[in-house]
């Protein structure tokens, strides 16, 4: 059984998902959402996003991590912020030695959803039915839920997540 | 005596310097350019920058470090990588419990050179004459030094840093 940590950097809110995969199946471990304290300076709002993750990688120990891959960003404002946050975030997976993997958003939402063009409610969706969730994850934890899906998808040989999930009919059913 | 440790992070090439402040006058401890393996993926490149500032950390056991604010990137993608290399370098600091400062380009500037439209070989310049160097030191580790030295110039209430060296003559003399 290996784990799989999902990580979606924001410079206010990141999102994270641990998977575990077990004979081609992923199951759900955990997710949630780290806040930064926006009203505080640079360095101690990355210390939170450091400091959480790493008390998150403690406890759960996965070994692998994926990360969505940024091509565009709204401005050069918004990229530096984003980047500051997804340096902070893939350097606290490798100083516990974990690998990084990195993701197109399309990929990832090819991995979950069935096509690279899907909407954020189209992932949350997925993300509730391949992992049998009783509700759906709030946006930022299901985009790490599916970071770490994709990285499954493409390392463990699963079947395709979103066919598999539809031939079972468990899109449908999730709707009741 | 407080160890201030300057930072001027970059996606290739992280310039660093590291000055002592007793009785109001810096002195030169060590500085240096931390070289990404550019042809490696972000995460281990990264992991490079942290590891290394971490070490330089260690070993010094600066209390304070100051780091070049960024206002302006030429792009998104610029701006996405220079924010990446910040991140890093700033949990590597925070991860040690070092408080960060952030200054302007021009703050920097002002400090060192007495303008803040300094050229790059100006700050080169002074930073060299201000810490009695026996050379000019690269590019990017000046960069770092200067951060270094302003900070150590607004927190320790140093005499006008620039002023002082003209004052001394040692502007003129360093051109010797």
């Amino acid at each position: 059984m290996a784990l799989v940590l999902g990580i979606d950097p924001g410079s206010r809110k990141t999102g994270f998902g641990i998977v575990s995969v077990s004979k081609g199946k992923p199951t759900y471990v955990t997710s949630g959402v780290i806040r930064l304290p926006v009203d505080q300076p640079l360095a101690p709002r990355l210390a939170v996003l450091f400091e959480n993750l790493n008390a998150l990688i403690d406890e759960y120990s996965p070994e692998q991590a994926a990360i969505e891959e940024v091509f565009m960003a709204r401005s050069a404002g918004a990229a530096l912020k984003l980047g500051q946050a997804r340096g902070a975030a893939m350097v606290a997976c490798v100083s516990r030695n974990m690998v990084v993997h990195e993701y197109s958003a399309r990929a990832i939402k090819q991995a979950v959803v069935g096509t690279g063009a899907a909407t954020k409610e189209q992932v949350q969706h997925m993300v509730k039915t391949l992992l049998n969730l009783p509700g759906e994850p709030a946006e930022d934890a299901a985009d790490g839920l599916a970071a770490a899906l994709c990285h499954a998808h493409s390392q463990q040989g699963l079947s395709a997540l979103a066919s598999g999930a539809m031939r079972r009919g468990r899109l449908q059913s999730s709707h009741l």
